[in-house]
């Protein structure tokens, strides 16, 4: 299998930042399986099982549950896109970088948004959401449900329930959690939710999954004007991936193969033995890094086991730790993640998801670590 | 090479309908390469040398060259959003399927639409153009270059001058033309093109390659209010692409392996060789397809070669147009297409896109129709 498409000297790394994860070569050579058509019956079989492993995944029984034919930053415009229209009232909880990129994604279809701030490395403060809740008695209100700048770990329940009380649409982010991290969309009330592929579902960026609730589906059916994306109109994705199977896009087709795959082995595994492998390998690096005084950021009730933001030690911070990831990368072939916005400089974060949650890869990083900072 | 992931009683199918088609093994394989991140400069290199090879399919200098990480239709969402803002006015020629959506996706971020019709199956009229647009003196004028939903070839250099006679933008959908046909958005003055990867570029579908003029990213960054989207605002999209690499979203790191190798083969094969060979196989797939009684719709100065649309005879109606196309796919795995709108149900759409421009293709489904039409 060498053709001049590959690099032979490129060597495989491991990819312990915050996405893209490694992927299974199951899923590699899923990807690989010549093309057929996006309407043939033979893909549209894949496809409904995909949207029936999503469901599992997202713990929901929404028909309008697919693969968005974007990343995960397209599924937060599809879903802030569709439920909302200029003029309506938001409420977004902002506690690190996709907070804030929902607020500006939802500026730009023309909502009325009211932040609800929490210090970056925390927890929202539920009472504070409920009270802005309250207050605003938004259409919408959206949060993360796992913070891939920070690492933290966002109960759902109390918030999404100070929603519901006045009739809002709850939009969670489940980029990094879901996969790695139970996710019960049905239970807790979820309207609208998306994720990436990349991450704890381990297959290759470029699909958004994610699910609306048939609220948000005759939601995005009684709309004053249409969702300003006719990419990403439900109400038009629905004549695809709702059944009838009628063109509006070309699907993404290699991405569905591979994902497809990736569910698979996701349900091979099942799912209470994948969260306790997440947690079990974040315990391992936890514990490890103290040695070379990487402190977490997080407090424990709130850690992601996928994503671990830590405090750099004074031995990192004098080498440069922008150097000493270059130098992870380039000599022993390991990604980590630096920080972002005011946390650059100040952590890394270092992922822990899908294939690569095992405690053999993080007894590789903390070797790779000895070797650099002695 | 045997896994669960793949299906052993899955034929490979000969896709000759509107898109996709058939991939080499080459790209296919460059597609199954070990993940790697977004920000790995060994990525970057691939995606330097991506945007390199996409200028000169585009025929462009414009640093703004990218593979937008969405399918067409959203490449085409981009072109307009970027340049168009509420209320500004654009001219839209319609001659097809294309070019109606081209009028919706522009409503939709609030444009004022003015849409010049053609016959579905005829080239837009330069003269009905030039009119519009002087009396209009929109901000952008639209229209398609390969309008897959009719097969017609549409030539640009007439509308795009009456466009910059009065200082209009130029946006051309290339989504079938790049890569069969030439394009030279510098010579043509285009402003904004976008295309997709599964038509004669020959990978999956998944990304949309798409170029801005020096004027058009001026105009994006002087814009009253921001583009609706955040995923495709090309002001941010230019950090990531733009040189300095700066995190946007996570880019589809497979498919852009895929695209690279695309474009090699693209590059090897050479354009005028590619060309000639797509209008080969075009003239004899007419050319036999009269045996049937299939005729063009299209008159000859104007067909696209890469896309066939042909008048239905009496013994395929006979038998029911879809039937007989589902039993080309069933008992010969080859894949055909419908008709659109107002021609479904009275023409075929026939791909020789890609790799698969070949008269080797062209001889299989001409026995195949023997067989199924007698």
């Amino acid at each position: 299998m060498t053709t001049t498409s590959k690099d032979p000297n490129r060597e495989p790394k491991l990819l312990l930042g915050p996405g893209p994860s490694n992927v299974h070569p199951d899923v590699l050579e899923a990807m690989a399986q010549p093309m057929i058509g996006h309407l043939d019956p033979d893909f549209l079989k894949i496809l409904d099982r995909v949207q029936v492993r999503l469901r599992a995944l997202f713990g929901t029984t929404n028909p309008m549950t697919l693969p968005l034919s974007t990343t995960g930053s397209g599924g937060m415009e599809a879903c802030f896109g569709n439920l909302l229209e200029p003029d309506d009232e938001v409420v977004v909880g902002v506690n690190g970088v996709f907070g804030n990129r929902m607020c500006d994604v939802a500026n730009r279809i023309g909502a009325r948004v009211t932040r609800v701030d929490a210090e970056w490395g925390r927890v929202l403060d539920d009472d504070a959401m409920s009270d802005a809740i309250r207050r605003v008695r938004p259409k919408a209100v959206a949060f993360v449900h796992a913070e891939t700048s920070t690492g933290v770990h966002q109960p759902v329940e109390a918030i999404s329930r100070a929603a519901h009380e006045i009739g809002a649409f709850v939009i969670l982010d489940c980029v990094t959690s879901l996969a790695g991290l139970p996710v019960r969309l049905d239970d807790w009330g979820v309207d609208a939710a998306y994720s990436g592929t990349q991450k704890c579902i381990g297959c290759s960026p470029g699909l958004s999954p994610a699910s609306f609730s048939p609220r948000a589906v005759e939601r995005a059916g009684n709309r004053t004007i249409p969702c300003t994306s006719w990419y990403l109109d439900i109400n038009l994705l629905a004549g695809y991936f709702g059944g009838e199977r009628v063109y509006h896009h070309t699907a993404p087709i290699s991405a569905i193969f591979g994902l497809d795959a990736g569910l698979r082995r996701i349900e091979q595994e099942g799912m209470a033995a994948r969260v306790a492998r997440h947690r079990d390998a974040a315990e391992a690096l936890i514990a490890g890094l103290a040695e070379f005084g990487f402190e977490p950021l997080v407090e424990p009730a709130h850690r992601l086991p996928m994503l671990s933001s830590v405090r750099l030690p004074a031995s990192v911070k004098k080498l440069g730790e922008a150097a000493v990831r270059r130098k992870l990368l380039a000599d022993h072939a390991i990604e980590v993640g630096g920080g972002l916005g005011a946390l650059a400089g100040e952590i890394w974060r270092i992922g822990l998801m899908g294939e690569n949650a095992r405690r053999e890869n993080v007894a590789r990083l903390l070797d790779a670590l000895r070797k650099e900072l002695g």
